[in-house]
């Protein structure tokens, strides 16, 4: 079997599995004065995923929100990025398999984040749309656009109102920027694009399970929220949990929609892989102790969304958010070098720093430190916070070009197909060219 | 069958095929005031071509060549833009198929541009990799990444040589400009985010069958193009027509490389369907009389690439150039006037306003109005131009600011593998979960 070609140190080797929010930082904290540093992620680059809805709405580009993990580290030594796709830990022989070879290792921490949970129903599944990834985004943005191409073409109203119904479950933070952002290309982008088409007749469906939208926020957010999202014509229904969808008509508890476009954003649930031993996953999260190392399992950690850590505090876990990943990845750099010098770990303790989602152009709400904030002072906070934490000055200064853009001229420049996706087969479509052979 | 579902007028209709630099000029300029005028392209966008060699190799975004097709055309009334794929005419009928429905035409204008010309060599275009499109472009840069990165997972050196072998065929403003980028990206780029790689074994090979480089240039330009390409790294070969390529060694008339990555540009030839007559197509292009009217028919026409028109002047056509597209186009617009107004048409005279070519970062090479300029100052020349001729001001905003980071920190920010690319199945490949089945 080919591995991954690193070589060997008289370090002792960390091998992290993922480069998202947990994966980075602990690959730029960890000194490789201390520990040989393998990082392998399935992409070459780390995603903003907080702006990944920006991506499938047409706001920013994919290099506004992604970086190119080689980048970040090309000052650091001893230090090995691979691109490659974890497949099974050999706990006891300290080798991870991946599509790509082995690598050997001494501590292996598992960053793989989540990806979409369809809890199991396939058929929703094989016909909705996902938003957890670039690739997913993009073909999120293709879909939409080539919806109303396809609406100009269709004289048949019924096969037209379902190509511009929008159907988003899940009212969580990604269900509710997705909405508002739907809302403003609705009411003021996609007229001006399409100005044959009747856009009353557009209409969104944000539909949450349970009684109120942002239930990790307070129920002022999500007053705000709900009432913001309805000044951008996004019907939101609590209460109202999604039973089925053949592709062409959503079916609630309690009411029938058509829509040809089902985004589906209503769980996640961690990215696991062989390996390791069922008694320590949880509901498709990986059980950690306080120092996030997986039950019952030696030199193995993980961090962030993936891992859950049930402590008498924590019932439940942590919530699968970012700073979560951040701070238990800041503290297990720590730890590690202090099990190297025989010292005490430390035991991990969530600070909550408060949180925030968009509705739309300019409005956001925003919980910290007790306060509750709305409307457009929420909403500079929030592309703050998302500009300063966007990877490098240029990234910066070309999601900064794209908003201000976006804002003034209330217009989005990059509704461009460039992969048209097909629904039926869940692929992006190869270029077509028409070309007769010809004589020569 | 559907059709396109465009609304009768009382105006005569004119049908173009295709959003270029031809079909986009006649579009922008021909009054609705006089005709009913209706667009469609394959794709929903317009693509400055000149710039596909920066996308391919990480320098630009697509969102900074391309521009939404329905953005260009907002404010225009009795203006129809549809994206579907021209497939065959029906002259008699005045009928034009495509793979979205018919749509019926009084004047037809056929600007579909042209694609890459393998001559009829199947086991070269199986294996190689071409750059006439944007999608194209993207494929390209994902596989010159992933080159890299499987570069770094070989211990075998034969392999890895061939993985970081480029051969470009065709010494053109496009095969100058690829192997000038790939140049720069060898020296300034690629060392850094590659530091386990030993980048003295990547060679560039530029391979020209004819005695020279940019055949339609000056010989001054063309010394010059050689000159600051071998500065770059890259080895000229003229005279060195390519015989084969079976996807790990390139053989031609005198010699044989080995490498994983062909790009073939040696060549174009017109996009072309079905019902025109045989006896109007010349080397894969449609011949045309001075007015651009398509031989042996009535009310159809061709401009631009796909055009041909031989003349006693032009015994062999003109460049297959932007300029040629641009000047057909708006001549063609003041005829189908002058037609309807029952005066005399005039006759294609083609201004030529000099040709350009880049080479790397801050050099170029520019042949206008009889003089023959080089260096930095012809390279700030192909800029000023390159920026203006962007369409939309968003997109000569984002140029410039990624060409100044990318000057200023001889840096190139978005070395994303979006989409992987398989060079066997030439597909895209899909993006992979590592998932276990949960237990819910």
């Amino acid at each position: 079997m080919q591995n991954l070609n690193i070589p060997e140190s008289k370090k002792e080797r960390v091998v992290i599995i993922g480069g998202g929010f947990g994966g980075l930082t602990i690959a730029k904290k960890l000194s490789t004065e201390e520990f040989q540093v393998v990082l392998i992620d399935k992409h070459n680059y780390h995603t903003f995923q907080p702006l990944l809805y920006q991506v499938a709405t047409a706001g920013l580009e994919p290099d506004s929100i992604a970086y190119p993990l080689r980048k970040i580290f090309q000052k650091k030594k001893e230090f090995y990025f691979r691109v490659a796709c974890a497949e099974e830990i050999d706990e006891e022989g300290g080798i991870l398999r991946t599509d790509r070879g082995n690598v050997r290792f001494d501590h292996l921490i598992i960053a793989t984040g989540s990806t979409t949970n369809y809890f199991g129903n396939v058929k929703i599944q094989s016909h909705s749309m996902p938003m957890k990834s670039l690739p997913e985004a993009l073909d999120l943005r293709s879909l939409i656009l080539q919806n109303f191409e396809a609406s100009l073409l269709t004289s048949n109203l019924h096969e037209r109102e379902r190509l511009m119904n929008y159907v988003i479950v899940g009212g969580g933070p990604t269900g509710v920027e997705l909405a508002g952002s739907l809302g403003e290309l609705k009411l003021h982008v996609l007229p001006q694009d399409y100005p044959d088409l009747d856009f009353r007749r557009m209409s969104i469906h944000l539909l949450e399970a349970s009684p109120r939208l942002l239930n990790g926020m307070s129920d002022r957010a999500s007053e705000l929220a709900k009432k913001g999202l309805e000044k951008l014509h996004v019907q939101v229904w609590t209460d109202t949990m999604v039973k089925d969808y053949d592709g062409e008509k959503v079916s609630t508890v309690n009411k029938e929609l058509p829509a040809s476009t089902l985004i589906w954003a209503a769980g996640v649930t961690g990215v696991i892989f062989k390996g390791i031993p069922d008694s320590s996953i949880e509901r498709g999260r990986i059980k950690v102790d306080e120092f996030n190392r997986v039950n019952g399992m030696k030199n193995v950690y993980a961090v962030g969304d993936v891992a859950v850590m049930l402590t008498d505090k924590t019932p439940k876990g942590h919530p699968m958010v970012a700073p979560v990943a951040v701070q238990q990845g800041k503290l297990l750099t720590k730890n590690l070098i202090r099990q190297r010098k025989g010292q005490a770990l430390k035991p991990f303790s969530y600070f909550n720093k408060g949180s925030m989602a968009t509705i739309g152009r300019n409005k956001a709400v925003v919980d910290f430190a007790g306060m509750h904030i709305g409307g457009f002072a929420a909403w500079l906070i929030w592309m703050f916070i998302h500009l300063m934490e966007l990877v490098g000055f240029r990234n910066r200064l070309v999601a900064l070009v794209n908003w201000s853009t976006s804002y003034f001229s209330y217009d989005r420049g990059i509704r461009l197909i460039v992969r048209p996706f097909n629904r039926t087969t869940k692929k992006v479509e190869e270029d077509v060219h028409t070309n007769v052979p010809t004589d020569e």
